[in-house]
């Protein structure tokens, strides 16, 4: 081996030990006496075969990184290598640093060796324990957009992305190589994708490795890279071969920055350098066991061979294995690293192990954030007006844009002036590095409004950019966030186990805008029908999920504002971008989000005597609705008693004791009675409204209606009547709910059935809604005019 | 224009005027008299751009068809493009076929275009509505997966999928080209890929179409094709090159095939054709409106401009627009078209939108199915053995694989042999078209096991198959199954709205297998950790929906049989592949997976006064611990009195108002009682149950025990005291709620916390579960023998 590689072999040699040890043993972790077999884990769990190569890598980075002092980020694509993950960090000393109790000795290492997939101890992945980790990798297909979502705005960072070859045949990942048609060589750092080629996935070998070389070289070019390639499976032709191509690389990337930034005007865009690193699967472990192909196979994916412990000729294959390292040389009397190993990485922050960047929460800075009141729309009267929420809140983004032009990006599947966000235009373009046609608009290499048709790029660019600091929100069609849902899973899961590892801090919140919205899909019919995002999202632990239902601009002003100053949360805002009735003045409106919950004393008139029932609603549309229900019922049975309660903050719902935002029972109690009928009109699907509420008093008195798959292209109003949540329908069942009207309710029942028989008719005739349909708006209606104070108001019923 | 393409471009402007027509008219449908606003819809809805160049594309497949008498199906990609794929329908006359109202005259045509996307007409988009459709296209990214689905075991079959730019941005759309990979010249049938580039999205350019053309060609060889690129727009020359191109890929496609078929060893993979179209987005259409760009820009997407009926202006470019087409040449004085264009098209299912292949029902033959029976597991006594349940599995699988080696297909994402499905490849092999090494193992381009790691593609395959009338079954970690969540969500609506549509036949049901469960992820840990799917599948309609939690091995065969032989549905098995104890003789499992519900008599005691508690379960972990819940219970506190129920169809639990295998609330009584407590382990999350049941009578008193979101890497056990669904929280969870044993039951409770408080040191210490924990069995304990009928056990209480 050239000498000039010794000692980075040495260092991988030993992050090799290191791993194998982490998946083998829970003694002898120096093998300073034969091996028995109670030094052998009793559960033999993770992964060998993608770890060599990440060690490897590891350690050339860690070369580059000394010679050019350049801050890089390590995106394990492959995260089941955690073992490899995890030595590197000892190694570097990080590891040490965070955990005391792993210690760079014989008993540190012992811990260290212990703890790995260990009751109690650390998971088998690259997870949120390792440090300079912000990608999990147990879900493959999101390192690549990880990885831009980190580079974009950190000119001087370099992201190196390993993708494993299993994770390359994903869809995810298969289209993020398109970043290079995003990222902007002036104002980005760069990602250098790193193609580990190891052969094969668990039980298959994997595409990429199997196809021509010509084929494989030709796609990466495609995908706008300049492919090298590298292979073997010789150590040191591998380390000279690997430092020369990574040098390479490295040195294209400064001359793709270099040239634009000298510039002054725009430079055409050029093809970025990409790594393929053919190297065998479990390399450097034992070539066959039981007469079995191991290395260079899938045999050797996971744990190569399970009875270590109770089978010595296992256990004699462990210790030869381990031996072949030579771990006397490699670790000193006491267990640490030998010196020329411990001194063979990059200082301080610089160690990717302990890069600020990979722990965001100690780079973010707060928006700066304009008074969001100053955005607020004119309510004279509630219950009228045209306004297109998601339009206002446009002209707010606009200008948190342009406070906060390098911590701020919105992200869209190309909806960004579909969702009525193009005000944001005003002060920055769309990104696009690919060719831009004169007619074209809005488009620059370093616009901010990051838009591609891939949710789950989208999706993953935002993971990147918030894990490593910065802030962000992505506005989506509301049925086609389903396509992240996994993706959510992985970040909420993320921001849940962060929050218990005391040095890592929090970041800012990952914000979805949901809008075009299932009661307003127009143009498109069934396929885009879908508002069950929300019990999904509910399904993840409290502490890290918010849904907000804000019903008109000023209330979706004021929850925007709070969901961008929020940390460490993922927040859900559901509002529709069509023109619609607007409800609270600004100042009514912080009352009411600050509350998440409230009755709205216009639309009700039970003061003296209680309600004879309560109208609940969440949604834009659904709120419409009801207060249409509530003047249709004062207009035919005036002497009704209704109170009208609206929901914001969908988690006000549950029980305080499921979620931190949850009701006390006596406040729930409060505004909806303990005996009162509740008709209640939600946005998504019914039964959701019953599971946050079916351990409060009055639940078996809630009755929800919403949207309940029944779909088409159809006018707005007709959509309401086909899921039963027309002002019709809730009439009809707030009649059957209160028996006080029997007598008197039976004529008003049969008008509003005829009013939607007529509807039926008009629209299929017409095919719009009938006029007064579509140009309702409220109006003051017969009964007490309420001012009571809400306090007054929800004094718990004896 | 070549005369060899005048009447082929009268059929392409007769298709465009009636796609232009069905946007836009409501009246005046052949232009006899000059446009009214009374003649033009109120609301415009639909989707202009793609349209032109989707009827360019469909008439020259035609032309070709006829040539060749080739059975084509066809994908539209961009489904937004449907008034093109209902025109190009009508002119073949199928769609009058089907819809005898949508006559060929003047009549039919003013119905033809008043139904589009109108209130009780069709859908904007390429819809199940649609004749000659299997792909909706509103959500993006699946039109290769499905075309590829199509063609295998279609030797005879040539798939065109047109793939818009849009759609080509999305992930599973990027890797679903490796498509290259899996399909076997010989057995299979061909998909033709035509990336339609029409240059822009809603609002934006689209990637591919602004990178060089030698970035995409590279792409394209990447993915394994042979690309053929034709752009312009000038009509004449168009025809003449497409014409050309189509021509070739399809002698390609004949040369690929017949080589290959001729042959009888292994032939070389070679690159498939593919067309790249670059035609302008909106093509003739008014290039300018308002003075601002719409040809050829991403202004003509959807309408491309609103105000046709209340602005003269804009009245007048519509008219000038549908005039360009001159109707009055393009159909006759009834209304028909021309007798030129009418005979322009192939005859029966040789039309693209009769083809028997985009009904797949009308192809389905039943499996072939083998007696599950014989692969029953022999259970000596109950709570006994180690079986891996779906490792049987395996063995029933590869029996219906060898008797149905054409009509069956399994589909893993790199999961088959992990999954323990292994013994399937005994009869066949691995799906494998790239590079095959020696030392390989069952890989074959004609195998029939398929596997990808992208669950998109395994998904997107399996809908394609089926919906061509064919069978298989999808098997998958059930974490990341929701990677489909939303694909899941437009295949059950598929489902929901065909069976809503006469001319429809039902298809084979989508059968997922769900198994390393949340439970059991002992290698992995959290990230693997998610039981929600069936939260998401639950909120799509009850007619498709089925879900099954079968305990055991014998339970699950019998499921498995009745999936495989059902209709229409998603059915979603959820089943662990770790050993695990077996309950059910074969006998007994037919009879509880008949009823889906039970009480186990053997492990209750309750048949004089009734029992103290119920304790239910679904799932085979919650089982496990369920049943030693009762053991200790019964050890601990002789004299209480336990019903025992088991739930293997879910669906069971909701009423029978809310889906069809709902119980009714007598049978749910008779099960639940009316006032005992209940103690519910549960698979998932827990307030699935709560919402299944909360309109049972006894509701207030179930108390379910799931997955709470606690997780890691650790032991089995572990993981269900993480989430207190262990034995000795089941125990204490009973004790908390029987008054009756308040009195005696303290003992026993502090000792079954002390017994948790053993678990823990000992796992921390030794890494895995307490010895007497690893081998627990259910035997026989005090109380008395239960032999009672099930009809009496049954009896509602008074």
């Amino acid at each position: 081996m050239d000498k000039e590689f010794a000692t980075l072999d040495r260092w991988w040699r030993a992050a090799n030990y290191l791993s194998v040890g982490q998946i083998y043993l829970m003694g002898n972790p120096l093998l300073r006496e034969s091996l028995q077999e109670e030094h052998v884990k009793p559960r033999l769990l993770g992964h060998w075969g993608t770890t060599p190569g990440l060690n490897f890598l590891y350690a050339h980075l860690n070369r580059q990184i000394m010679a050019r002092q350049q801050e890089m980020v390590f995106i394990t694509g492959p995260g089941h290598g955690g073992p490899g993950l995890v030595a590197s960090a000892y190694l570097e000393g990080t590891y040490s640093e965070v955990y005391p109790d792993i210690s760079l000795d014989e008993r540190g290492m012992r811990r260290l060796f212990t703890q790995f997939s260990f009751p109690g101890g650390i998971p088998s992945h690259v997870a949120p324990e390792t440090p300079g980790s912000i990608h999990e990798g147990g879900e493959l297909g999101y390192a690549l957009s990880h990885a831009y979502g980190a580079a974009f705005d950190n000119p001087d960072l370099v992201v190196a992305a390993v993708v494993g070859d299993g994770e390359a045949e994903t869809g995810p990942l298969a289209t993020s190589w398109h970043g290079t048609k995003f990222v902007d060589p002036r104002r980005d750092g760069a990602v250098l994708p790193i193609l580990h080629l190891n052969g094969y996935k668990i039980a298959n070998p994997t595409v990429l490795a199997r196809i021509d070389e010509d084929e494989l070289t030709a796609l990466m070019r495609g995908y706008g890279h300049t492919p090298y390639v590298v292979a073997g499976s010789d150590p040191g032709q591998m380390h000279a071969d690997f430092a020369g191509t990574l040098a390479q690389a490295l040195d294209d990337i400064a001359d793709i920055q270099g040239e634009a930034r000298a510039s002054s005007g725009a430079v055409p865009r050029r093809p970025w350098p990409m790594i393929v690193l053919r190297s065998p699967k479990g390399w450097t472990g034992p070539k066959e066991v039981d007469g079995q192909r191991v290395e260079d196979y899938w045999r050797s994916h996971q744990v190569p061979f399970a009875n270590a412990r109770s089978d010595k000729k296992h256990r004699k294959v462990l210790e030869e294995w381990l031996r072949s390292y030579d771990p006397d040389s490699l670790f000193d009397k006491a267990g640490a690293p030998a010196e020329d190993i411990a001194a063979l990485h990059p200082e301080g922050e610089l160690r990717m192990s302990a890069t600020a960047h990979a722990n965001g929460g100690l780079l973010l800075k707060p928006l700066r954030m304009p008074d969001f009141r100053e955005y607020a729309v004119t309510v004279d009267e509630p219950g009228t007006g045209a306004v297109e929420s998601t339009r206002v809140m446009g002209g707010f983004l606009r200008d948190v844009m342009a406070d906060n032009m390098h911590n701020f990006r919105l992200f869209s599947p190309d909806e960004n002036s579909s969702n009525r966000l193009g005000d944001v235009m005003e002060v920055t373009p769309r990104t696009w590095n690919a060719r831009i046609e004169e007619y074209d608009d809005h488009l620059a290499p370093d616009g901010r409004i990051m838009e591609i048709l891939s949710e789950h790029t989208c999706q993953g660019w935002l993971e990147g950019y918030l894990l490593t600091g910065r802030h962000g929100l992505f506005s989506c069609y509301e049925a086609f966030i389903h396509l992240v849902d996994s993706m959510f899973n992985q970040h909420a899961k993320w921001l849940e186990t962060t929050r218990r590892i005391e040095w890592r801090r929090p970041v800012a919140s990952l914000n979805y805008l949901l809008t075009s919205h299932v009661w307003r899909q127009d143009h498109n019919g069934f396929s885009h029908q879908d508002p069950g995002f929300i019990d999904h999202v509910i399904n993840k632990k409290a502490n890290v999920v918010r849904v907000y239902l804000p019903p008109d601009a000023n209330t979706l002003l004021s929850v925007t504002d709070h969901c961008l100053r929020s940390r460490h949360y993922v927040n859900v805002i559901v509002a529709g971008k069509q023109p619609a009735l607007q409800y609270l003045s600004m100042e009514d409106a912080i009352i009411h989000c600050t509350k998440g919950i409230g009755i709205w004393d216009w639309a009700s008139n039970d003061v003296d005597e209680g309600p004879d029932v309560v109208i609940g609603c969440a949604g834009d549309v659904p709120t419409m609705e009801s207060l249409a229900a509530v003047e249709l019922l004062r207009e035919h049975l005036p002497d009704i008693r209704i109170r009208f309660v609206n929901v914001v903050d969908l988690m006000r719902l549950q029980p305080e004791s499921e979620h931190p935002h949850g009701l006390s029972d006596a406040d729930f109690d409060a505004l909806f009675t303990k005996d009162r009928p509740v008709i209640f009109a939600y946005h998504g699907y019914p039964w959701l409204i019953h599971r946050l509420t079916y351990r409060r008093t009055n639940h078996d008195n809630i009755h929800v209606r919403g949207y309940k798959e029944e779909g088409t292209t159809t006018t707005p109003f007709d959509m309401t009547v086909l899921n039963h949540m027309d002002r019709y329908n809730l009439a009809m069942d707030v009649i059957d709910r209160v028996p006080r009207l029997a007598a008197t309710s039976g004529v008003a029942r049969e008008h509003f059935k005829n009013e939607l028989i007529r509807h039926k008719q008009y629209v299929r005739t017409y095919g719009e809604d009938l006029p007064e349909i579509q140009n309702w708006q409220w109006s003051a209606v017969s009964g007490p005019k309420v001012v009571t104070e809400d306090a007054e108001r929800n004094a718990p019923e004896a």
